[in-house]
């Protein structure tokens, strides 16, 4: 499938109808940012304030946040803010001298991991959790050759942003690259766990054919960026079995589904019942605060840090580690992996309670707070990105914020802060509802 | 020169004369973070608190920084913190939303530049802004040869480790990486600037040999890392003349050197009278919390904002830039650039004088608070790397906190906070004194 890299949601320049005072702010960013950034939506929201669920714009309108996963804890969060305030006043400095702080927090998290995922490295982004995971595969294995999905998206840094083929084709894949396809119930056929792992081995048969020395496999576990494939759960040990055999490892991206949105686990690949070798975190780990990381087992780092040593100045500070704590104190004292689930579940069930009334609502994929809503025209396999793309301007005029994805743009991407309610869940399907009734 | 990866300046697992508390400190860091991680000197220092110039540990001893540069503003600066506590409560998320607080930062930054260089793009680390320069710069040039110093040090990103030779020879440069000789007079014969335009002429030669066509040139514009040259000043301009010719482009990097601490002037690369093609920010920004940049020239990006899109989700985040503005205000409300000439004078001027009554000390080379002191034995040539590290564990036990750095590891770093008093100097003029005289 042809990729232009056109940006789904993306604002067009000259377009909308924004107020002068909003013309005036996307003049300031060309002239200042330049032409690489984008902004959301036909009309661009002008945000000043959040709280919770709700972003305020500039006249203190409010819209409810149904797509942010970095707020994963709600806007604003005062126990999370408190614990960044505090920390930055007291001490900020870095992994070269001995602190407490992080070392408290790498513990704590490693407790949510499996005994075997037993260091985490710090970096200030996913796409340098990512890159580092690229860095140590390759020390680890002596190998090269990458395989990921065809619309997957894993970061921004060079080595990363060539294997993402989603940022389109003016951002080429890197030689050493294979895509497979995502791991689509309607497109595959068969058993889908055979198929995809069919699709990783042709991967690893075609890198051989051209002397290239598989390093591994790397999937963000919900396949946000395909379009959000949950299930069923196990689906993917085959694929891991298939890249362990050829001597790649397995890198799980829990950037986005991570950190309990998936409801039932506190990280998307415990839903398949495989156990990876690295797992790289990022958004929703400091609420805001730059702050990502990456989970591995002792045998893949011990390659890599017998000849190099890895620094990175902001990674672990005595903040990112006093604020990643006050998050992950926040998921556990509000429960809210348990109300991901809960909530999720309650919101699938009125999507598909709507679909029965709306034939433009195709299959349905969800897990926990993560939900991706296929809008189609006619059949499950009929695409209509022109109504997704109004359903999802309709609502930000609505003032509901939610985004679309897949490699079609047909898929609505539901992905509200982790303390959502049920009472929200309503108001975004009426909203919905009533978006859906004018399309 | 070989380097093996050697760490300057690094903790010796075992060695050192550490308390029991600080033991179990070490062995926690072991168990979770592995074994890719540093500490600083024979017996590591365990912090807790910062204050201006002043570190602190767990026993209220009080250490002099003279060494940190992203406390470039002194550690915990109050209208910082607050500026980030401020901001983080209200809204912090990113710059797919239209808000005004990244514009504010951004043209108040662009302001210290020369008004070609007008836009900026926002990274959370100096990796990811030159990750992000190799990305615009092979997209600008259509090249991918690099040229960077031989001791360079630029990031830690696949990308940019493989053009970070500092890192030593377990992580391997690119095929596409040159290395030259760093601008270093005692050992380079003739007129410095045209001697380093050769030797980066003579990189495009052998990239050209090799087929492979220059993208640019990429030199911290002190040399930190190579040994700190800092002049004379103009050196830099044949060689900036000789990759332009050659169609690459000349990216400046300010992460250490930049924000006032040459003193005569904001930024490194305005002390050799050269505009260059990109600028990457870094360290100093946002006095410890994780913000970065890339300030360049419009027709340098035209190229790849034409085809790709760039998001950084805490890129240039709402929170990310309250503190980087809070930061800009404290260094020209508080006369930081103008205090680090006026001290830095008198520190080198300080040094010089000890030089005379220490015979290891040799040649002293320093651009407001960024000073490298080279340690000798005998004549200029001779580097004394062991004594070098005496020194700076010395100062550590006389709780004064330097490092060392150089292909020879035997130039001490000097490069406090831009807060430090002459009476910091006297201080740590004292301290030196005593410790030359045992060491």
């Amino acid at each position: 499938m042809k990729n232009d890299g056109t940006m789904v949601n993306a604002y067009v320049p000259g377009k909308g109808n924004l107020s002068a005072e909003d013309q005036a702010l996307v003049a300031r960013r060309v002239r200042a940012l330049g032409p690489a950034y984008r902004l959301f939506y036909e009309t661009p929201v002008h945000l000043v304030r959040g709280e919770g669920v709700w972003l305020y714009d500039a006249e203190g309108n409010a819209y409810l946040d149904t797509y942010n996963n970095v707020a994963s804890v709600g806007h604003c969060h005062p126990a999370v803010v408190a614990a960044t305030a505090r920390q930055a006043a007291v001490f900020a400095s870095h992994t070269r001298y001995l602190h407490d702080t992080v070392l408290d927090y790498a513990e704590r998290l490693l407790g949510h991991f499996p005994p075997e995922l037993s260091h985490v490295m710090f970096t200030c982004t996913g796409s340098e959790a990512n890159d580092l995971a690229f860095r140590i595969a390759r020390a680890h294995t002596g190998g090269t050759g990458f395989i990921v999905t065809e619309n997957a998206y894993h970061g921004v840094t060079y080595a990363i942003a060539a294997m993402s083929p989603s940022l389109g084709e003016g951002v080429p894949l890197g030689e050493h690259v294979r895509t497979i396809p995502a791991p689509d119930p309607l497109r595959m056929t068969g058993d889908l766990g055979a198929a995809f792992a069919a699709e990783v081995q042709a991967a690893i048969d075609d890198m051989l054919r051209h002397g290239i020395k598989p390093a591994g496999l790397i999937v963000d576990t919900i396949f946000s960026s395909d379009g959000v494939y949950e299930g069923p759960k196990g689906f993917l040990a085959p694929a891991v079995a298939a890249i362990r055999a050829a001597g790649g490892v397995f890198i799980a991206d829990e950037v986005q589904p991570g950190f309990g949105r998936c409801g039932e686990t506190m990280w998307g690949f415990q839903r398949h019942g495989v156990l990876p070798d690295m797992v790289s975190l990022g958004k929703p780990m400091g609420n805001g605060y730059p702050v990502a990381g990456l989970v591995m087992q002792p045998g893949v780092i011990a390659a890599f840090g017998a000849k190099a040593r890895y620094f990175n100045t902001f990674g672990g500070n005595a903040v990112a580690a006093a604020t990643a704590m006050a998050v992950l104190e926040v998921i556990e004292s509000e429960g809210l992996q348990e109300n991901a689930r809960v909530v999720g579940d309650y919101f699938a069930q009125g999507l598909r309670d709507l679909g029965k009334r709306h034939d433009c609502l195709g299959p349905l994929r969800a897990a926990g707070l993560f939900l991706g809503q296929d809008i189609i025209a006619g059949d499950a396999l009929t695409p209509d990105a022109a109504r997704t793309s109004r359903i999802v301007n309709g609502l930000r005029e609505a003032r509901v914020l939610i985004s679309a994805t897949g490699p079609r743009s047909n898929v609505l991407k539901i992905r509200p802060p982790l303390v959502f309610s049920k009472a929200n869940v309503d108001h975004f399907l009426q909203a919905f509802d009533q978006v859906l009734a004018r399309v």
